[in-house]
């Protein structure tokens, strides 16, 4: 099924193939991005950011611009209809005619799904609430793809805020579609998956998963270990976060008996949850994987308004 | 007279011809989009929203981005200058070195007026206070155009805030220049348009005025509706907002003795004003005509910065 | 040494003859700038700006639009990670893959310094608090070349805030380095120069400091009177601000005295520092001064960037 005009609003709204075209065509301009230079002329992204996020605005804009195209949007739902009390289904039938794709990043889980019924053009979730950020997860396969060269047969470690990470949901989610996949996953007790995701994967994909509360166990069997902020902002109080937020830090030494070609993922902003010598260790690719959404999000544009045909 | 290098603060700044250039032009771009991909290219948009609205300032931005050109600017006054201090005139001064056209949306009326006078380069008025909003009644105009094919012997009812709503104001002067016009003005007591509105436009043209507290009493006659919304921010306590807010609401059975031709139009964001059934009939056009806003607007950029020949 | 990929966190990074490159290459754009309409095709400027300067940003968005390349960017650190607890150095080791060349204004002093140490972009200082503004600094230096042809053998008048005001400082310290300069600091004693300053420009150049709380006595012998704005937020309490801010207005009947060819700068944004009657004096040039800063960030983006060769 082509991609043309299709919305994105939950990882596994793509197939296996049509992520592994995305992934691919990401590589391809990732190598060669001037010959995608001028694909997107005369074409508008709108970025409708109801909830700040300089680093996903940011990727999809200079996207955009990286492929000739142009950026209009609002960065802050202060600056939008919302505190006239217009419905988020009003106010994309008005922009879906200002713009020919959409990315809409929502505090309220569900809201891109809503806002995608009414849209005309393709519309991508830019992360809503704790839920879903399918363009992370592509940013986090790319990485895996580029690395690594494949995507399954791997031994992936989660660390962190595992109830509340969005982009741990749905890397998840996405992950557990491919051949042998073994999660192990690192969490406080209180910060464990939910129960609903750990049961869809368990039961829907032939997958293995461990818990533990342990950051050191596992490290010489991981093939990628995916760090996690505890976000300050997912607590209800300022002492429990205290006290939880330093619990599963990277350091450097700790790398000591990892693999020699294990992955340090991350999707950004981190605080302290890796310590500043790992930027140091070839291991840690977080910026690389940064870098990489820039590519990842060209191609995901490119094969929405059906400008490039697929590799 | 030209419109090259004009400022456009009141509707009627515009003679009617000019006006009707600017709706021609804005129909023919309208069709043809692509014949007009460049003809901005190398020129610069400045959007000067000292109050946020998403919606008109990304209608100006889409509209100069879909010529070629390019925007800059601020949403909310707090990113400005104003809190150091500085004056309008002085603000005007600078910006109009930073581009090439400028659209000032000010919550003082008069502010656009008195920036006009400063500025160098063209200075449209993007909305000021409960004043003028003239790129509104022009986006309107085009619509009733477009739809109606005319802008003359036509019924035209408004309803709902007619005291303090400026998209009201605007659109009355404006169509009380048109030959043999009749409106119906549709509001609670406390929202009457202003007497000295009112008197302006009965002394001066030759036109019929109906004030009435009924939605429903001339709907078989009505050849446009105009709803407006009963904006919150205008009310002094919250007790009085809430007693008229829902007073003049439409809804699709409402419709039944209307015409079959009749517009619905409303220069959006709409609250509850016109219920969601609406939206299926076809008489209801408030979603085109905020498309149409994005066209009008480029005929009227075009045609101030003299980039095209009028039709 | 060539300027390509090079930072510009002090004006004082620049060699006298670097500056003369940007400023000659800065006029000759003034002169003829749709001659660089598309040289800066494909490129984007990030402009970081942590505090918001609307003035500063859009003058380098104006600068990098004219060159024919595109922006992106934050007007405020609202909207950016900083609230999640980022550090500078991780941010700008993502944002340098968005953008080609980076501007930033960040209200803690040293901090563009700290962030260029990051970046694999040139990054230019957009003003840290109460320290450097480069940019300032090379927008005063192309008005004064502008209007009296030359940078040496003159008589240079500060007035206003000389404690906090970091335009002062920056132009100070540029305009030092020149041969045969005399600077006249006209301030309340409150607010005279700081020490560190002083020391700095008295050991190591050969120029002649008077100070002086007076705006009247030296008038006659001034070439340039650089007046600055007492800004109110760096005062600690309102009673001394008020007793100040008035003390040091220049008004048209000071001028009197003034030489004909006496050029009158400011920073900008004034409030009442300069009366408005001194805008229709032909030796008020603060307006121009803006305008040209325009010219100068063309240049200094085009070279730092490599996509034109020093004059």
């Amino acid at each position: 099924m082509s991609l043309i005009g299709r919305h994105l609003i939950d990882p596994n709204d793509l197939t296996l193939e049509e992520t592994q075209q995305i992934i691919d065509l990401g590589l391809k301009i990732y190598k060669n991005p001037a010959d995608y230079a001028d694909v997107c002329k005369g074409k508008i992204l709108g970025t409708l950011f109801y909830e700040p996020s300089t680093r996903t605005r940011l990727s999809f804009e200079s996207a955009m611009l990286r492929l000739g195209g142009t950026i209009l949007g609002f960065s802050d739902a202060n600056t939008s209809a919302v505190k006239k009390g217009e419905s988020i289904a009003d106010t994309i039938r008005v922009l879906d005619d200002y713009a020919d794709i959409l990315v809409m990043r929502h505090p309220r889980e569900g809201a891109p799904k809503l806002a995608s019924q009414y849209s005309t053009v393709s519309l991508i979730n830019g992360g809503d609430g704790g839920h879903q950020h399918p363009t992370q997860t592509l940013t986090d396969l790319i990485t895996i793809q580029n690395y690594k060269g494949k995507l399954e047969n791997l031994k992936v470690a989660f660390c962190g805020d595992l109830l509340f990470g969005r982009t741990v949901h749905s890397l998840l989610k996405s992950l557990s579609r491919y051949p042998n996949m073994s999660f192990i996953l690192i969490s406080p007790p209180e910060l464990k998956i939910p129960y609903h995701l750990k049961d869809e994967i368990l039961h829907n994909h032939n997958v293995e998963i461990i818990e533990t509360n342990s950051l050191e166990t596992y490290m010489p069997e991981i093939d990628i270990l995916y760090m996690t902020r505890i976000q300050k902002e997912r607590f209800f109080n300022e002492e429990e976060y205290v006290k939880l937020k330093d619990s599963f830090i990277l350091s450097r030494d700790k790398l000591e008996n990892a693999k020699k070609d294990m992955l340090v993922l991350h999707p950004l902003p981190r605080v302290n949850e890796i310590s500043y010598d790992v930027d140091l260790d070839p291991r840690g690719k977080y910026f690389e994987q940064a870098k990489l959404g820039v590519y990842v999000r060209m191609a995901l544009i490119s094969l929405l308004l059906g400008v490039i045909e697929p590799c």
